[in-house]
């Protein structure tokens, strides 16, 4: 298993996450957090009660949406990728969004992909198939969740196809991408997606990545 | 109007950006550039006709979108905001993405959310009910399309409120957050989608943001 251990860093006070344990978006961050080893208190939101869409979370954030960071002075900041930005500024090592201006444009368009090709097709078979969403998301439009298993599909064929000369998505190393892209493909199970055995690189790269310890987070 | 000048930089020489110069997204690259005085070389290539899904294409992009940046040692660097990100890094002034960690998640957020919540929806209605869209949206889902109307409305209504205490999207400055945001308002104009009146603070930030030069790139 290739994986750098990295030791924690104190516990960072009077800032805090909230989040929902369950949801794929808040593990993005968490995964990002225990690769950096950052240690930060999280606070959990009960998606499925639907506190996140109560008036009160309007303080939190106006669009109603997880995970959150709340920083010592009252700023929050939504958004997995500008939350993980926010750390990636703090503690630069190790790199998980680039260092170069041409590996942080590579990073950055890999994570994009991933997440606009493969986590939100993903997401929108869920959001618009799943009965348990039908209170959240309205109107539930089946025909669309439907057209998005197809572009689930082809998002990993094309991910198989991207992996052909590289460990990692976005090449050498470990990367914000390759965090997007295993919660995309985790999340996949809850709308029995299967990933064809035929694309045996991108099986062979969610192994890798699951065994890394970040993936529990 | 509240605008700087910025002086032209030398012509990057070879480097390139394909694009088409009636989408949405090239557009906001070539803003992003002018805002920067960034000269660089745009080849058309012509999305109606259907030329980024010629197999051909996927030499720059297997994706098949745009815009495409391509670097002078072959690399291919797509998604706009990657494109930006990268000239960002090598000409930080003026600074349109950040400077403190807190400015750069800030920026990011706001462009994030105007982008999946502004720009996503009203692409989502054009892709999903505009005739043109019929060859290259495969299946249209008009239900969608329509879903997208009341959820561009309901972006413009929080982004009016966001602008309740500030001049640009992000805060005090003029940022990529703006850029986003006025290529969607401006691209809703193709599916008569209307401001409302009654959104002044974001009536009047259209009008601001369209006065200055970068906005005719």
């Amino acid at each position: 298993m290739i994986c750098r251990q990295t030791a924690k860093l104190p516990r960072i006070e009077k800032v805090k996450i909230y989040q929902e344990s369950r949801a794929p978006n808040p593990r993005r961050v968490r995964i990002f957090l225990a690769e950096k080893g950052v240690d930060i208190e999280y606070q959990q939101v009960n998606i499925m009660d639907g506190d996140h869409k109560k008036p009160e979370f309007a303080r939190i954030n106006p669009l109603h949406r997880l995970p959150v960071l709340e920083l010592g002075d009252g700023t929050m900041i939504a958004e997995s990728v500008s939350i993980c930005r926010y750390f990636e500024e703090l503690h630069p090592e190790p790199a998980l969004m680039g260092k170069t201006a041409k590996e942080k444009a590579l990073i950055d368009m890999y994570q994009r992909q991933v997440e606009f090709n493969l986590l939100a097709a993903i997401a929108m078979c869920f959001r618009h198939q799943h009965p348990a969403m039908a209170k959240l998301e309205v109107p539930q439009v089946a025909e669309w969740g439907k057209a998005n298993h197809d572009r689930a599909l082809s998002a990993m064929i094309w991910l198989n196809d991207v992996l052909k000369d590289r460990e990692f998505i976005a090449g050498d190393t470990f990367s914000i991408a390759d965090i997007t892209a295993l919660v995309a493909i985790d999340f996949r199970k809850v709308m029995h997606i299967e990933i064809p055995d035929e694309l045996d690189l991108l099986n062979g790269w969610h192994k890798r990545i699951s065994g890394r310890p970040s993936s529990s987070a």
